[in-house]
């Protein structure tokens, strides 16, 4: 079983690795963003198909999504939870995306974050992400405008 | 470290409890549904708020869940994945939901679901959900079109 130290250290660690992936995000950087993911990654992402399965098929996504975006990208994460054992972990949270595409069309919505975490070569990485907006059902529309 | 025989294990029994929590969808059964979740637990569900936190209130949206929709309720579940610690493991898959509403309307569409879990007094609990369909941006709508 996980001792407590083990795990606050490996949340610290996790912590860590999701501080670095908003950076990535914030600062369109495709190379730092995939070097938390590991080989065998898979998405649910926002956008479709139902899912992405390979670190190279999700290297795309991040590519097109930055080329959408001017600078700067402001990201805000809210009621972040680990949940983490001593190879496995989860995480989940509230993140909202504020931005301006290339359109000059503003975006700025909430979305939810969950990932999932294998500790690999003593290394955290993220095997697996599922990123969405709430569906209501009435109108089949996605909805942008909830907040936290 | 997690041994490859405590790992199937308890890879084992998180397939019996996502085969209970599909058995407790398909027949309407809200006390079963709730008995695979544990106290602490919060859900990004695919219908609006943002989430939910704790098992009441998500016993409610179960409730109102299973009050639109005639019986039977079809399940189907593809490409299940679990990942396994000794006491922290999250699943993914894809899940079509084919049913028809009271009111006569037909739902057929596939989903996205991710599990997050943690051992308890020696059994294994969902304290995290996250379901979703994909959005496409360009109409705002939620797509609900898509087959794995």
């Amino acid at each position: 079983m996980t001792t407590e130290k083990n795990k606050a250290s490996n949340e610290a660690q996790i912590r860590q690795l999701i501080d670095g992936w908003v950076k990535a995000f914030q600062t369109k950087d495709v190379n730092l963003m995939m070097s938390f993911h590991a080989p065998e990654f898979a998405a649910f992402d926002i956008i479709p198909p139902l899912q992405y399965v390979g670190k190279d098929a999700y290297r795309k996504v991040w590519e097109e999504a930055f080329a959408l975006f001017q600078d700067p990208i402001e990201l805000e994460i809210r009621d972040l939870s680990i949940t983490t054992g001593d190879d496995v972990a989860f995480s989940r949270n509230l993140l909202r995306v504020h931005a301006t595409r290339t359109n000059g069309q503003k975006s700025d919505y909430w979305e939810r974050l969950t990932f999932g975490f294998r500790k690999i070569d003593g290394k955290w990485l993220i095997t697996h992400e599922h990123v969405s907006l709430p569906t209501d059902f009435k109108s089949g529309k996605a909805v942008l405008y909830l907040k936290p």
